[in-house]
């Protein structure tokens, strides 16, 4: 990125100190929010206060949503009360709630009455939009028209609506009772006649998604239509909101990284990786690493009364075991993956399963070959050996199995499937790898 | 999603087989392109041609980008040469070089000379731009002005230029050598006076990215500013083209999906779950696999030579493998995501490894308790117990450290982080687990 006016922290610590309110002015005005957010992050929290301070309530409310989510609690902790009625009235609806969603009811309850009447209403609306919903991503902010004016008309109208919308390039067409009939771009409104009737231009019956819609499905519409926004409707087929690109964006983002960490086992965190506290990290990864360790404490107690008694077979534990966590975990992740893309479905089940079976047949009749070959060095005897090659088709078939069932196992009973992280899968596969070894042993040697 | 007008395929078939031009023009021309495109994927080439024949080539081109990018070179190579040419040039800019990006350069050189002179050299420009960069995520459709004309006449110059261009609503300003000097957005020169200057309505300097710059940035720099669309600038800072918001959302889901097959030692698939071909999964899946069998491998060869002969230690040999692997897991998983979402960077790596080596010691120190206990159940005395807690906390600090460690440094050699994928780890800390394991217990018990 080529960044115009990069600002250093020991330049903008100069003006706050000297009290260079013009200066200050200067900086929080002229650059884009987000760069303002980003150089006086490293700001305290009585500095960014005296920053935003030197501009207008409307220009403090576009720069606050930048600062990170767990900063824009503690700026709010730690702000005047009178400056903040005016700063969360003038942030954008969809911002706004998503601040508060991190404050429990009591501090909510605490803020509401500094805000005007409407904003309180819009703010329990949105907040009462269970969390990964189509209504949590959504603002209320819109450009709305009734279908009977004319194309001049509306573009005159929207002069007076855009101070207040989030979005213009898309304006929704109501009816009397507010239900969506239609959809026009300002581009169609600006190529077309001015005397053109909205009714004329408009898209009908345009794709929408329901307030209670999961998230994953409000990304996959956007995505599958390049929308810039989606509307959003309630059951009476009302709209009451929209959801923009850019907050899609934002969660497709954060969900990539919270299904990475629950894949790897860390309870996602919420926040950047280096700003979480130690304790936190702890939590979030010991209390995983303790029930992956209580899974390993069963393997390893049937391994202590496994029959395995001939000594050339224990070197090949740690093999044996690998193998099937490999492949288990190359299906789990392309099963996992594939479900929130909307690549496959969980009606596709017994195509996945199929899929898994031959392609664990194919992978472990691929490693049972070196399998064998290695055997062959420490077996007494060459059928002696076939313990190992067998063991890991077995193990890989189960392996292969095992990663793709639980995700959709996990899917149909309502959980993210991401949850049946590949550490989980690793551990049931080692249990059930030793479980098998010790049979395969036992039934090729006696 | 609430879909208008769901359709079948068994309908959509009997208006083919009946050659109901009227039936299939109104279902090609009346949905979405991309509800056209996913509904009509079921049926076959010749078929599709027909639906797509039913409609003008601009019809087409909008129609024909939402198919798969394996489908769409199956539909050019069964394509007649004389609609070839007309559709290629129809199609958006960076769509047309998506799809002949996918085609061998003698293939590239055919079709090229089916299209006008202008398009070849757009396409070739395109074409030659490195995989991943600015440069191949970019449309080459862009509206711009010069910073003389007033927002009266800047609408109507964009009602001439609106038809050619994705986007119209970010006008890019240019000198007279095309250099970009500001932007403009339309909401701007809607809500202005006609006759202000585009000069004073722009926003001058604005943020841009270079056409070689890695995608990731591209990504992380129009997600941190909530652009529709962000330009894309050469060396002499002219305007190249623009990355649109809609191809930064494929972008970073395609890119959510391959790191996340990646980590899981899968090659990227680059298609659909449910589409690859066996053979293909076999491939992407067993050459990792067959790698990671040969560091197990090690791992057993170093066991088959390893002094652990006292019999109560072999069943703790998968627990304290585990262990080490999927603290490794976390760590690398966590590294991961934070370098690609830049949450952290190369620079960052003392504060990196300094938290995972305290992280290391306390997630150690937590297994190593229930270790403990369960040592005393099978070991001979107390003492001899110790070798299990002791083992997993050095294992444990190991993985977190080997976990950090290796997609640093892979990032630094300008290599994908994502490829030191948690197996790898897992392999490469099993081996470790193994030597350290041998030699806790060669110390502890003499």
């Amino acid at each position: 990125m080529v960044t115009a006016n990069p600002l250093l922290i020991p330049e903008l610590r100069l003006m706050l100190a000297e009290g260079d309110a013009t200066g200050l002015r200067e900086v929080a005005s002229e650059l884009h929010p987000a760069s303002v957010a980003e150089f006086s992050e490293g700001l305290d929290d009585r500095e960014i206060w005296q920053l935003l301070g030197s501009v207008p309530v409307e220009r403090q409310a576009e720069i606050f949503p930048y600062y990170p989510l767990a900063r824009q609690v503690r700026l709010i902790e730690s702000a005047d009360r009178d400056r903040l009625g005016p700063l969360i009235e003038a942030m954008a609806a969809d911002n706004r709630a998503d601040l508060l969603r991190e404050f429990d009811s009591d501090k909510v309850e605490e803020i509401l009455p500094l805000v005007a009447k409407a904003e309180r209403h819009d703010i329990r609306m949105l907040l009462s939009c269970p969390e990964d919903s189509a209504g949590a991503l959504m603002t209320t902010e819109y450009a709305s028209l009734p279908a009977h004016v004319t194309a001049g008309e509306a573009v005159a109208r929207l002069r007076t609506q855009a101070p207040a919308t989030e979005s213009i390039y898309y304006i929704y067409v109501l009816d009397g009772d507010r239900r969506l009939v239609g959809i026009v771009s300002l581009r169609a409104l600006i190529l077309a006649r001015p005397t053109a009737l909205v009714s004329d231009l408009m898209q009908r019956d345009p794709i929408r998604v329901r307030v209670e819609e999961p998230r994953d499905e409000v990304v996959r519409t956007l995505a599958r239509f390049d929308f810039l926004a989606i509307p959003v409707v309630d059951d009476q087929d009302c709209l009451v909101g929209i959801v923009t690109h850019d907050d899609v964006l934002d969660a497709v983002r954060q969900g990539a990284t919270d299904d990475a960490q629950r894949i790897a086992a860390v309870s996602p965190l919420g926040e950047s990786y280096l700003e979480a506290a130690v304790g936190t990290m702890t939590w979030k990864r010991g209390v995983w690493l303790t029930v992956l360790f209580a899974t390993a404490a069963v393997t390893a107690m049937v391994l202590a009364n496994s029959p395995i008694t001939h000594a050339w077979l224990i070197p090949f534990i740690p093999l044996v075991i690998a193998s099937g966590g490999n492949s288990g975990n190359q299906s789990a992740t392309l099963v996992i993956t594939a479900l929130s893309t909307g690549d496959c479905h969980l009606e596709d089940w017994p195509r996945i399963l199929r899929r898994e079976v031959v392609l664990g047949f194919l992978l472990g009749g691929l490693l049972a070959v070196p399998g064998y070959l290695l055997a062959l060095v420490y077996a007494p005897t060459p059928y002696a050996a076939l313990v190992i090659p067998l063991t890991i088709l077995a193990v890989v078939m189960l392996g292969t199995l095992i990663g793709s069932v639980l995700p959709l196992a996990f899917r149909s009973a309502g959980l993210d499937p991401a949850l049946m992280s590949n550490p989980f899968v690793s551990a049931i596969v080692d249990f059930l790898g030793i479980v098998i070894y010790t049979l395969v042993a036992m039934v090729v040697l006696g």
